[in-house]
């Protein structure tokens, strides 16, 4: 029974990892205004401020972050920075901030999307901030310590958000939610590191 | 004859494509604090001030951009962020900025690198910011108009930076960068978009 971090757990991944995971271990949900704790990890002091109240943990599963969808023609640098800021660095900062939290083994598991892979039309900022994250974790998965890991989770569009996101997203297969929790749970059971758990 | 603004004209890079390039179009050089036209691309406003003074232009060359080299232990937001605004978004505001500049048919050519594809310890900033930008090309190249097109070179380390870099990249084969100049060519003077060009 390991103990586990799910921040962001409200949204509609993140309630299904809590259901996968809460079968086998002591799960603690965290949210940006709702769960056990609450935190803005945009912020890292609002990370290390939430780290501090939690203590050791075994893993923790990453599924908060906006980013930010429309045409390249009507993009500023502050649009772009909707993504760098919320789902990239709020992901980058829990694993910077989180290290020294974690027990020997423990694992951080990041979100991508499969917009990382396969471009849609005003999908540059969501391209570019999936895309940083799979290169992130890959290259913090050689210089973790202690046998620590990490992996990211790349879901296709969930069946669950067709109704709000479905237009950007015709031709592409849905999945449900509760397959792509499937993913978070062999990152956080499993043994891997510097893996891309593509749910599509 | 085309009219080819490279940004970063006096780095080792930058320098090459120039000599490159200037045997058959009109190279504006731009640097920091050399060339023909200083611009920070870091702040739109000053890509923008730049654009106004030259014009328009059939393609732009981006060579220019800082990383952070640093390990995974003692990286900071801060120090995160000197990739993100350095090397990404100064590259990223450029292409915002200069769309309305470019001739139909006009190209921008970013440049990425080797470590966002093979990890190096310390190099979590730069495989991050490496991937965010072949991811924005990626992007990026599905919606600009008018037959606009984007690619990246993605270089190995150079030989001319061996002495500088070399303990990073042992057992990476360099390339001298006149050989990787050719891949700008190959994007400025070719059809391509969306490419990735990796010079390894």
């Amino acid at each position: 029974m390991k103990k586990i971090l799910v921040i962001g757990a409200s949204g509609v991944i993140g309630s299904a990892v809590v259901h996968q995971l809460q079968q086998r271990h002591e799960v603690i949900q965290v949210g940006k205004s709702s769960g056990q704790y609450q935190a803005d990890i945009t912020d890292i002091a609002g990370v290390r401020a939430l780290l501090q109240k939690v203590g050791k943990i075994d893993g923790i599963v990453l599924t908060a972050g906006k980013l930010h969808f429309g045409p390249l023609q009507e993009m500023t640098p502050e649009l772009f920075a909707v993504g760098l800021q919320d789902k990239l660095m709020g992901q980058v900062n829990v694993v910077l901030a989180a290290q020294d939290y974690l027990n020997d083994g423990g694992s951080f598991t990041l979100t991508s999307g499969i917009v990382g892979n396969e471009s849609i039309l005003y999908g540059a900022n969501a391209t570019t901030v999936n895309a940083a994250i799979e290169g992130f974790a890959r290259a913090a998965a050689i210089e973790l310590k202690r046998g620590l890991r990490i992996n990211v989770v790349n879901p296709s569009v969930l069946q669950e958000s067709l109704e709000a996101y479905g237009p950007y997203f015709y031709g592409f297969e849905a999945v449900p939610a509760q397959k792509v929790a499937l993913a978070y749970s062999r990152s956080v059971e499993g043994a891997q590191t510097g893996q891309v758990y593509k749910v599509w």
